[in-house]
């Protein structure tokens, strides 16, 4: 019987399912994060290869067991890390067929299935991915916690640290926002942050900090999140009009932790949104994008088996 | 006959000017960037000391003829900096007084000497410093790249490139940024900056180019001027608000290379400035921050001496 397995390489984890050909679920694990871009590549491999075989042990299934494998994965779009690690997928996982694509391109699947539509996912960092019915894929956004993301878990925590940092000079507003960092971080005050050297994962960390305080009526966060939720909807908008979709009724997927943690970052999409697109169906992802991984994989081998045997 | 060395550490370089009692000048050296929390302490302390040596050798004078020593460092206003390298500068540069403090400090005493007023440097980083009749010292800003930093050269060329990529997506209107950026940085097309790890004092070596475009014309680098000067006017805004000086004449002096290179940021800064402390009078500075060292040296040897000779 063919076995299928998908998986999911994010910034914070890497998830793995494995499905035989009826799409029986037969397993699923998780290892450590495996975005290239943020983890380096072995670490990457590393971590693709542990779920992979937590999988296939969970199955009790024998490492050459699998007819494919897709793995969407953040930053597999450039065409220099594309190769390096289907080569990687190839040697390391076997099986017949290999899909490598992006963590945007799964989740998508994941949402919508193959129908034309846009994902907008706002996690760590932040992308939108487009799909018409050409198959012609478009992104905007998603270039790193540096120059981008905005509207992402990491653009909220970084935001609230310096809205902080504005407070205790007298430059901004006061805000809860201060003593929540220092409590979460364990400063004794947030001008410390200084002397605490913060991955970006520690960054992002923060975002629900913010949402908590803009519950509790903080004018600073309640700001930072109708930003976001702006920030986000741009995303989409710019994909919305490369795809001449402006008076189109497209479904827009809406995934990530900041989306599902947020009814207002939620609601200041969906106004922003409207704006450029008043016809789009907001859809909330709620199934993971691994299972879109699964349905990519699945929908390829029928594909090639039926080119194969016919 | 006494000597005095005044030293200036910063991000970029490490300037040290030697004069003898009188003020004259007998030596002028360089050496490269001691700003702890960029380089470290270690390199930091290498290149403070290579300064010193190369003024001391230039005016022909043996390492322990020095009566005091002022060195003006970014960040050695927090205690646990100050501390460490106060207890190195004793040992490493011998002489009869030792003052540390910050870079702030000595380019407000080089601006505008020991009266009441503020400084507002934008160089790589940016920041406020000011100190009333009393002596009292307030800053604000300063708080480094990753959460503040504010109308800097980082903060410019960080966001030109975060504009070149709006623009590339199509979130953002066109800009003249991202041709400039790229020929500056040798990148087919601006995502490329995700391959190629930039340090941060790259970025904001990429300043001019902002500059230059909102010369030319360009729309959106004409904001990010306009946005810098906002913000360097909010950091003296604060300060004049904790000071109480809205309705004073105090002098308000400009610094750093942002400024100095920019017509159009000083401008926004001026109108920003204008409501919130309409009386207060803008100087630039142009002197060398490290005669501010070297004038505060002088004086504090001159009480010294006084002390102990009475």
């Amino acid at each position: 019987m063919p076995y299928f397995l998908g998986m999911d390489g994010g910034g914070t984890r890497t998830a793995a399912a494995l499905a035989d050909e009826r799409g029986r679920v037969l397993a699923q694990a998780e290892a450590g994060p495996s975005n290239p871009h943020k983890v380096g590549f072995e670490a990457a491999q590393r971590e693709l290869l542990r779920a992979a075989r937590r999988a296939l042990r969970q199955a009790r299934l024998r490492p050459r067991a699998l007819d494919a494998v897709c793995v969407g994965l953040a930053g597999a779009d450039r065409p220099s890390v594309h190769r390096r690690l289907l080569a990687w997928l190839r040697q390391s996982i076997p099986a017949r067929f290999h899909l490598l694509t992006s963590d945007a391109a799964i989740a998508l699947e994941a949402a919508i299935g193959d129908s034309p539509g846009i994902i907008v996912i706002s996690g760590t960092g932040s992308i939108a991915y487009g799909r018409n019915e050409n198959g012609r894929a478009l992104r905007s956004g998603g270039w790193g916690a540096l120059f981008d993301d905005t509207g992402s878990g990491y653009d909220l925590g970084r935001k609230a640290i310096a809205s902080a940092l504005r407070a205790f000079d007298g430059r901004g507003p006061h805000t809860r926002l201060d003593a929540k960092i220092c409590r979460a971080l364990g400063l004794r005050d947030v001008t410390d942050v200084l002397l605490r050297p913060l991955a970006p994962r520690e960054i992002a960390a923060l975002f629900p900090l913010v949402l908590e305080a803009a519950r509790e009526g903080d004018s600073v966060a309640r700001e930072l999140c109708e930003q976001s939720g702006q920030q986000l909807a741009e995303l989409a908008l710019a994909l919305v009009r490369r795809f001449g979709w402006r008076r189109r009724a497209v479904p827009i997927a809406c995934a990530g932790g900041v989306f599902q943690a947020s009814l207002s970052v939620r609601r200041s999409f969906a106004r922003h949104l409207g704006s450029g697109a008043p016809r789009a169906r907001i859809v909330l992802l709620r199934k993971p994008a691994v299972q879109g991984a699964l349905a990519l994989v699945r929908a390829l081998a029928a594909d090639r088996l039926e080119i194969q045997n016919s």
